[in-house]
């Protein structure tokens, strides 16, 4: 018998018959002998009706009043599919972020779990019943209603596997798991049967949007084994669990890629101390979400910086920086380029292994792909190329690596 | 400055338009510089809704668990009233149940509440800030989510309104207020500026639908006076309080109908202790509702029950009675009549005034209608009548006590 936390979003919970297979894959579960804590979305398309009414009345709706609006998604979600295993005859029980003893600080709306109390949670399952936990919610220390913001269900599912010391931890979602590529884009990815955190932060925060970043830490931080999973089928996965020997053996573990970047180049800056924090403070205050940072002075002492960003933050990263940049130096120019994508090799194994960038930028130069910017950090080389060739750029990365064959 | 504690029905929030309206209701109360707090619903229609999912996925919902899906219909009502309060330029918050301190006892789904621990709404008050509070809900001593079954909302207001010591208790409903008997039915009459408890108590249980008997009893019991009033208009309505002495001097407050009334009469039963027991238990365990009860001895020795009942209750009546009587006598028989309804006359008046049931029964016989059963109580005499005639009954009861005009 195992303990077994799953977690299941909004799509698999969006209709009553979706529902109803849910609580069919739970009554599974426990039939062979195992307890189960599944940890459930607001049903597809609850959320944003509720979100339409708040910005039909209030034009900036208070987020504290937000909490209270849609935290009511999870709780209908919850008591829906208790009821649905009822039907089934399986002795279930739900239990809401509060019930469940999820204690919370931050903001509203972007909540951070602080402390998880399992005992309302462990007397149920010690009564032999099987638990459907609200995802993406606790309670503040105040008392207060709180949401988690994105990814938030995900963050519950694994703090709640954690609290509860479950065997294992599955992430159900719409993909089979993590691919070392985007299969859409690459024909011959597949799927990995294992990753390590720290790879998976980086192809999260490089373009493969399984999992919000937050979560993953989280599972690092507290060393939550888990595994994402389709919720359509029961094939394995991908483990996601701390690094051991055998990983550093693969080189490359995946290629991400994020299309609709744009870069910003700022010229003719003074190589001064402070002005790169001038200008990053100018872009967070018109909230624009920087990716890479680029800076390098030229040799008649004035400094060159490019971030890149999603092109839908271009026009407000242009607004903010015009009068900032004047006022730094009357000869600065700010040049902008959108149309452009990032690449991204990610693997711990680059840390025993050199020339993992000389081997990408090769079959890059031998796809006649031409490279943009570089970034790279200790398990991740990342360039931009243009957008219209970053699934070529993809495919010669992909290949180069060998990421097709399983790795003996 | 008072302390106006309102409550709101699903009605006045049933849509994005009412809840502006309540929104600005509620911001008038402020401006005049009093202090808020609103008691509202579900969306009209929420619950219904959520009772089909809830139905559609179990035959039988769990209640624990509709507690847990219903409760969600106040909590979206509180934040999107609270939202359109800010909009307009009022500090407002929304309270849960749980929040508002409410401490519920008893079953699932039909919960009592036991005491208010009032801390956050005060502070809240304390902070300048109307407060929004979800009807129908409370936190039941074991950590569980609790609704209050029918009148919940109306019982949440009353409990608050004591809890605060508030100084004014508004039930905005969609009439004007407590009339002295149907207005549809008779024309002239009068919407009543005060009744006592009691009479209160009397008409809701003869038809008069304005409130439940348990939110009125729960003032009663807590002292709590309340108006009844509608919350489309900005007329007075009716006051409920304490009797005091000059209530008494109108011998009768109003006139109540309730149609769909039926009757059954059991006979050749032998007049023995327990029978009558027995026959009640049966009807009960059918979950009959039986409202009048007359039972009398025949020289013979045998005795005649007859019961009240609504008529869509008489089929179950008439199926649970039949093994049970022939178990009592083989004699016994059942005897059902519908179509019938019931005309009450309530007030206080009546402990120091006689003659009412003469004056009412004169009335109805110069009317030319007939009487069936007759029963009384300390401040009511009720009487059934062909269903046909009780519009013409209630007219002409309204009529002989003058009804019509407000007592000097």
């Amino acid at each position: 018998m195992a303990l077994i936390v799953q977690k299941y979003g909004g799509t698999s919970v969006g209709s009553l018959d979706r529902i109803r297979n849910v609580a069919n894959r739970i009554k599974d579960l426990r039939e062979e002998g195992n307890q189960v804590v599944a940890v459930v979305s607001a049903m597809g398309g609850v959320t944003d009706k509720l979100i339409a009414m708040a910005t039909d009345l209030n034009s900036s709706p208070p987020e504290r009043e937000m909490d209270v609006l849609l935290s009511t998604g999870e709780q209908q979600s919850i008591a829906l599919v208790t009821m649905a295993l009822q039907e089934m005859g399986v002795e279930a029980v739900s239990v809401t972020g509060r019930q469940a003893g999820i204690i919370t600080t931050g903001s509203h709306t972007r909540g951070k779990i602080d402390s998880i109390d399992p005992a309302m949670m462990q007397g149920f399952l010690d009564d032999g019943k099987v638990i459907i936990c609200a995802g993406f919610q606790g309670l503040r220390n105040d008392g207060m209603i709180h949401t988690l913001g994105r990814g938030g269900s995900d963050l519950t599912a694994i703090a709640v596997a954690s609290a509860l010391k479950a065997d294992v931890c599955q992430i159900l979602t719409d993909v089979d798991g993590v691919y070392t590529s985007d299969p859409r884009v690459v024909k011959d990815a597949r799927k990995l049967p294992e990753i390590s955190y720290d790879e998976m932060l980086e192809m999260a925060s490089s373009g493969t949007k399984v999992m919000q970043s937050r979560s993953v830490e989280f599972a690092k931080k507290y060393g939550v084994v888990f595994e994402v999973r389709s919720s359509l089928n029961n094939n394995p996965g991908t483990i996601v669990k701390e690094e051991h020997d055998q990983m550093e053996a693969v080189v490359i573990r995946g290629v991400s890629i994020e299309r609709s970047q744009a870069r910003v180049t700022i010229t003719g800056i003074p190589d001064e101390p402070g002005m790169s924090a001038t200008i990053l403070s100018c872009l967070a205050d018109a909230e624009v979400n920087i990716d890479m940072i680029i800076s390098n002075t030229a040799h008649d002492g004035l400094a060159r910086h490019s971030f890149t960003m999603h092109s839908n933050d271009l026009g407000r990263a242009q607004a903010a920086l015009k009068p900032c940049i004047a006022a730094l130096s009357p000869d600065s120019e700010v040049i902008t380029e959108a149309g452009i994508a990032k690449l991204s090799c990610v693997g711990i194994g680059m840390r025993s292994h050199s020339g993992v960038a000389a081997k990408m930028f090769k079959a890059l130069g031998d796809a006649g792909i031409n490279i943009g910017i570089i970034t790279t950090s200790e398990i991740k080389v990342a360039v931009t190329v243009d957008e219209a060739k970053i699934e070529d750029a993809a495919r010669a990365v992909h290949e180069v690596f060998g990421l097709d064959k399983a790795p003996s």
